[in-house]
């Protein structure tokens, strides 16, 4: 059987609780790898750490990707992180110089947050199982009212409006060889998603433990650790709750 | 509040197709940790590497417990699957001496498979979000009709019936405690295994890669590998998929 391409089916959506929620709903049938949710609103978007995720009705693309990653061992479940944050990575760096992967998935302009990613996974034994990818692109959004620290969109950043299926589409496509890479060659990955990595090898303040520090990142595991070393020398690793970047 | 005792609540059904994909229906709901889903027979029945499980109406103990291990990093997921192949160790070890797992989670009376363990999880970062631990033990059923190589009940070995929802409380009691060890002490739980492993530490024959090789267990890792060493020396590690015992 031809294995069709991830984006190959789209489902569309004026209304969704959740892209993730729904797509979750439909990876135990057979044939569901690849197919992608996309919806005009979430009524329930949820973010990293239990966060809402904020965005205007048909503004902005929302969507989520499934996938059946059964040859990936469960302890590198993080090269597929790297994987979509560097596809949408491949798509912005074509409008501007400035795009970063704020570890683990925050995608920015600048200092700027433009797009965020939830990934959630689910395996028995020592494989991947089913991995769904939710994508939420601030496209053409020109307000936000949450309390989020620093949105952006690629209308504030560009002054212009973006056909979102078109962005949707560019997305499929850089995905499509970024997910070929990590079934092929996992080094290329880590190596890519370092060099777009915000704040890779530079020092700048961070808290965790109660504590500020100065360090720079010196790498990241694919299991997900965020791997830093102090300006005294000293070698640190944190999971995704246990540090805070110091903007 | 309160934790309540896993088993606390048990929900009991004359038929599910699995009590796996009900248990995970409900695990999004909070208060979910704990509940136990428990059924008299299952239409579609699931078992390791997606076998059927066979099990007569009314005549076995089948049940999935929901949990939400949050404590608990992915890369030592098999610390769950340690902790209740022990429970059913614990319990029926109080009839007989001959009670084994044979890795990774299969519960043996002599060399014969009285009980099985299907454990699901799901996780987003690198901590464990929701765990369902399926389990079913063969009680009064008296014929096995499926091409499974080995089965046996507790009718067949010990000659008598037992009563089905007694030796569901006596499990959760035995999974409280040990679920409990994980919590607070990883190693105990990781040495009782070892000294409840079927063909720990003696040469036997296995086949992997194609290949017959005579091998003694060395070890199982947190992770869910399994160590050997060959009769040459060799060390050899495999995941579940990956190698075959000779019986």
């Amino acid at each position: 059987m031809e294995k069709k391409p991830i984006g190959n089916t789209v489902k569309w959506f004026g209304e969704l609780k959740s892209t993730n929620d729904y797509a979750t709903s439909i990876a135990h049938f057979d044939g569901s790898h690849g197919i992608v949710i996309a919806s005009e609103f979430q009524s329930q978007g949820r973010g990293q750490r239990g966060n809402q995720w904020e965005s205007e009705k048909g503004e902005n693309l929302l969507f989520s990707i499934v996938l059946h990653p059964r040859f990936l061992e469960v302890r590198n479940q993080f090269l597929l992180s790297k994987a979509i944050a560097l596809s949408l990575c491949d798509v912005l760096s074509v409008f501007t110089n400035g795009v970063s992967i704020k570890w683990p998935n925050d995608i920015y302009i600048g200092n700027k947050k433009v797009a965020g990613i939830l990934i959630e996974h689910s395996f028995s034994s020592i494989y991947l199982d089913t991995t769904i990818i939710g994508v939420g692109l601030n496209v053409n959004q020109s307000v936000f009212l949450s309390s989020a620290p620093n949105p952006t969109s690629l209308y504030l950043e560009f002054g212009q409006n973006f056909d979102i299926a078109v962005l949707l589409n560019s997305v499929c496509n850089a995905f499509n060889k970024r997910y070929a890479e990590v079934e092929a060659n996992q080094y290329r990955i880590s190596e890519n998603y370092l060099q777009n990595l915000f704040r890779y090898e530079v020092f700048h303040k961070y808290r965790a433990l109660d504590q500020m520090f100065t360090a720079k990142i010196i790498g990241v595991r694919n299991s997900g650790e965020l791997m830093l070393q102090t300006i005294e020398g000293e070698r640190l690793e944190f999971a995704f709750k246990e540090i805070e970047y110091v903007l």
